[in-house]
């Protein structure tokens, strides 16, 4: 029997550089990585593509898949919709694939209400001024957009007491570095280990 | 104020490989890491140097150590005492060091009921053929030490249920890598990440 896939769910405050870390680790720790795939009603920014960045689905289309229980979580983030499609993390994680999802501090809670054994990681920049210097930099959002996503960054880091492990992005790649650990460590906790001490035994 | 350093705990039946994953620990890995040093009443082996693989000491001076509580554990096995220098470990602890106790599977669980944040790692050879052919092949001990040896390691493997993580050394390389990332995953655990979020949200 193939050993289950590990979920670790990446959440954080806008702007705390949840997405460049995704990257990071895709691009060096990738082997047996899959990013999930969200759906949201949201617009794509440019460069975006469909079933790759996101399934991008209009209002109906979303509430049909809430209905039918078709996500695991889903939360309205600046006036949008983000959901986690159960089906797709499922899958992955019985091939065996550990599987990151990037989402947003609400849904993070939610997906462990779920997957039980799923690993939660807080991402945090340095201070909040380093925060609020990358909200504001992204350029791709109006000026109330940016007073919005501070208002929220600045409730959401009250919700990192219910994560397992905070990371601190002070540098991208030793972000990475440091969830590559998290995960191979994880897979050496006990419950997880999936070693048959009898069989050993015997062996 | 400096970190305080992770009490890492490398236990597991003899023959498991412990003493030389130590070794390519502090190798690869040492940067911040200091084993500690065990008291012994054992006789010093071919090469063993006092003060650098134990303080050997004998019975009397290491009895008067236990009554005055200057060891974390003690225990015997296989007809020797083995105890773990209490002041040593907290002085490492308290310079930010990381430290490695390189002990048996009793001691290990003993030190945990009073260092409770010590981490326990577990670890086990392949399979029971190869922990055999690991204590025949060290050519140091009787047929009757070996015989000993084996019924004592049986026995140990259960003991593995208590431990926060289990590594199975099918490579020495391996293994020490896999202890280096549960040293750096536990330092982003959340009661230990050491960061005061009040503080950074007014930053």
């Amino acid at each position: 029997m193939k050993n289950r896939g590990l979920l670790i769910v990446i959440a954080g405050p806008s702007g705390a550089g949840k997405g460049t870390i995704c990257r990071e680790l895709l691009r060096n720790y990738g082997e047996n990585l899959e990013l999930s795939i969200s759906v949201t009603t949201r617009k794509p920014r440019d460069g975006e593509l469909e079933g790759v960045h996101y399934f991008f689905r209009d209002m109906e289309e979303f509430f049909r898949m809430v209905e039918d229980r078709e996500l695991i979580e889903y939360a309205n983030v600046h006036d949008n919709y983000y959901g986690t499609p159960k089906k797709y993390v499922m899958d992955k994680l019985e091939e065996g694939k550990n599987v990151i999802l990037e989402i947003d501090v609400q849904g993070a809670t939610k997906v462990k209400e779920i997957f039980n054994e799923a690993v939660l990681i807080f991402i945090i920049p340095p201070t909040f001024a380093d925060l609020k210097k990358r909200i504001e930099g992204r350029g791709t959002e109006t000026q109330k957009d940016i007073c919005k996503r501070l208002k929220n960054a600045y409730a959401e880091i009250s919700h990192a007491v219910n994560y397992d492990y905070v990371i601190v992005n002070d540098d991208i790649k030793d972000a990475a570095a440091k969830i590559n650990c998290i995960l191979i460590a994880e897979k050496c906790r006990l419950p997880r280990c999936n070693i048959d001490f009898e069989k050993f035994r015997e062996g």
